[in-house]
């Protein structure tokens, strides 16, 4: 069977991002929970919770009797009948941060173990859902998450310092909607979904401890005061019978999504991992030197076949060039399946931005290095200024789908027949 | 079933570097070949020529009638019975990498169309086997190739020149053996096993052109003389009908094995790739990551499973410390799986030496990283200071072989149970 390979690689990105666009996957869960309880309290937090809960309310209609919406600046795209809505900071939580919380915090006031709280959580929910603990400052808690951003802490590390500073975070929040049942629909940005990762788990039990806490701090060599300190050895709470978790999109949805099309198209297919976090070149590297396996000798999978993987790769940037992880993903690529027929690699990036450009990702073939080289664009050169997206435009090597309002990571897949 | 994954990691390493080791190989193929004629004359070249030829030389007796060993310093291992033995340079050809070629040449001339060159093929043949050609003298082709490396010239590029100014590289030899057959038994050291590339191809067509000689002088930015010039602009072989070829090892080879001795020990396996090329600490993450899908997800393969690469990774010196590529992807890895139950990750070099260390790789598991903070080590700053031997070493994670006398590569491969 003959295949256009670039035009299959365009349905299955398309596709498979569609299915984690913030109203499909609301709708689609929604339809299957059947909630009929009386009262639904609605909080909607992250950079896609307007359309997260735009969908809700048009679904569920009267059922929701009051709600709050925190997203991030500029994303509020209008009223959502009598629902509150609010912007606030990210990635830094700011006053708005926790105006918009301590609000969400009333309307989850008094409610009775019949009443639901339909907890819509997305991406950055971390800086816009928070309300420092006790004693703490807002000015305390920007400057030590600066810090720890500064030092190279990994994102595990500062949503344990976060929690353990928070009214709200680390299942502190189902703890105040208690008798309350809270039931979550999460579209997860944290690779392998943990639950008390994502915007730092308000309503899952923590498994974090005061000790950790404090080794993290110590890890970084970061100072604390006395009230801060203190605050940190307060423990979260271990279990929490009143919440509800349902992944409703993240990049593992959109991998299964992916496969599923490619089968469709009559592809022998494979997810490899939905967890890459690796530097973003030499991912590209790796991913083509399967390709060259599967030219070659027909492994690990029998042509045609689509090799699917997710995660978010990483770029530690050493110039002042144009880029993004997807973009330098695809073009680093070029050079490992360069001269081969019938292969492409692509990367794409599930928000439809790729680092601060207006690409959503790159998609590569074997011809890509020859033209390349013809327009006098030397690979290395690129790759070391990282200006992947002026290369990539030069090829026809962008991949555009535009801001797509939904953020579950990146989708790489590489196509050989 | 309960597995012990370690001793099965030992078990398929060591079996499959078994099967590589020269004179297994050789021996294996020469009982397929059937070598009647009525005069072989012997050519050993590389790093293995004198177990490869010592094995051939037992198995084929009396129809070798005459034969040389080109081989590094230190590795010639005594008599083979009246066959010539020579040490030279490498990786730098020197005078007696010179002298020996032209003893082979001799041995080579006025053969028949009945009589057989058998020419054994290993790592290090490139440098081992020269003559320059023409008005060339050694020292031009010294600095050139040293010029090439400094430059961050690949191999393909070096060998392009390299065949361009030589008298038995690019097919030379086999046209100067011509009208008598030359069969050759290769143990593959380059990835992807390019029969033009392997030891610059002596008895292979090839397809680089002067032109592209010319080009890569100019993409370097290296100076040659008018002499230099002249002779890169003649033309190597395009085609040659007198030679057979067989890889009878290389890490393919080793791929393949080692599957095999998986599938006995009751694992579904996969090989993913037989050309990995990356930094070796960005694989290690990469394969850390298809280690959390396996164990989270059962993807890509069903539990236990066994999944195989090969390759040869690279590392970019950053630190001090003592190490090598397949120490330094195993001991990175152990993050990624850091807390996984049942997950192995090991990388080894099938020459059995690892960087400038006595061991041939590394292991690690899901207590790894555990076992390093307790001995008080910080994984980053070890991978910053490339010092992986000292790290494994103190967590038993250094694989020790010995010193094997074969080199096709590195094997890496991940079992999950």
């Amino acid at each position: 069977m003959l295949k256009n390979l670039k035009s299959d690689a365009f349905k299955i990105l398309n596709e498979a991002i569609e299915s984690v666009l913030p109203e499909n996957a609301v709708l689609e869960t929604l339809k299957s929970l059947k909630l009929h309880d009386e009262k639904i309290v609605l909080v909607a937090i992250g950079k896609a919770a307007w359309r997260m809960a735009k969908a809700a309310k048009e679904f569920l209609g009267e059922r929701i009797k009051k709600g709050i919406v925190i997203t991030k600046y500029a994303h509020n795209a209008g009223p959502i009948d009598d629902l509150i809505i609010c912007e606030a900071g990210h990635p830094i939580p700011d006053e708005n941060s926790i105006k918009a919380t301590e609000m969400a915090l009333k309307l989850v006031e008094n409610l009775s173990k019949n009443d639901i709280v339909l907890f819509l959580i997305s991406g950055g929910g971390s800086a816009l859902f928070e309300k420092p603990k006790g004693s703490v400052t807002l000015e305390q808690l920007q400057k030590i998450t600066e810090q720890l951003l500064k030092s190279g802490a990994n994102i595990v590390e500062i949503n344990t310092i976060r929690k353990h500073l928070s009214e709200v975070k680390g299942g502190r929040f189902a703890e105040k909607v208690y008798p309350a049942k809270v039931v979550c629909l999460i579209l997860s940005d944290v690779l392998g979904d943990r639950l008390d990762s994502i915007a730092s788990g308000p309503a899952y039990p923590d498994e974090t401890t005061s000790e950790d806490a404090i080794n993290i701090i110590r890890k970084y060599g970061i100072e604390v005061d006395e009230n801060l300190l203190n605050e940190l050895m307060e423990e979260t709470p271990k279990s929490l019978e009143n919440a509800e978790h349902y992944i409703i999109g993240s990049v593992k949805t959109v991998c299964i999504k992916a496969e599923e099309i490619a089968k469709k198209l009559g592809y022998n297919t494979m997810i490899l991992t939905t967890t890459l976090d690796c530097e973003a070149r030499e991912a590209g590297r790796f991913i083509a030197s399967i390709a060259r396996e599967e030219k070659n000798n027909s492994l690990p999978l029998k042509k045609p076949c689509a090799i699917i993987m997710g995660g978010e790769t990483v770029v530690h940037v050493t110039g002042n060039g144009k880029g993004g992880r997807n973009q330098e993903l695809a073009l680093s690529a070029a050079e490992g399946i360069a001269g081969l027929e019938d292969v492409v690699i692509c990367s794409v990036g599930t928000d439809g931005t790729d680092g601060p450009t207006d690409a959503a990702g790159g998609i590569v073939d074997g011809k890509t290095l020859e033209k390349l080289s013809k327009a006098g664009i030397d690979l290395d050169e690129v790759l070391k200024n990282n200006d992947s997206y002026n290369a990539l435009k030069t090829v026809e090597g962008l991949i555009f789908t535009g801001p797509t309002g939904t953020n579950v990571n990146d989708l790489i897949f590489l196509l050989v027949s």
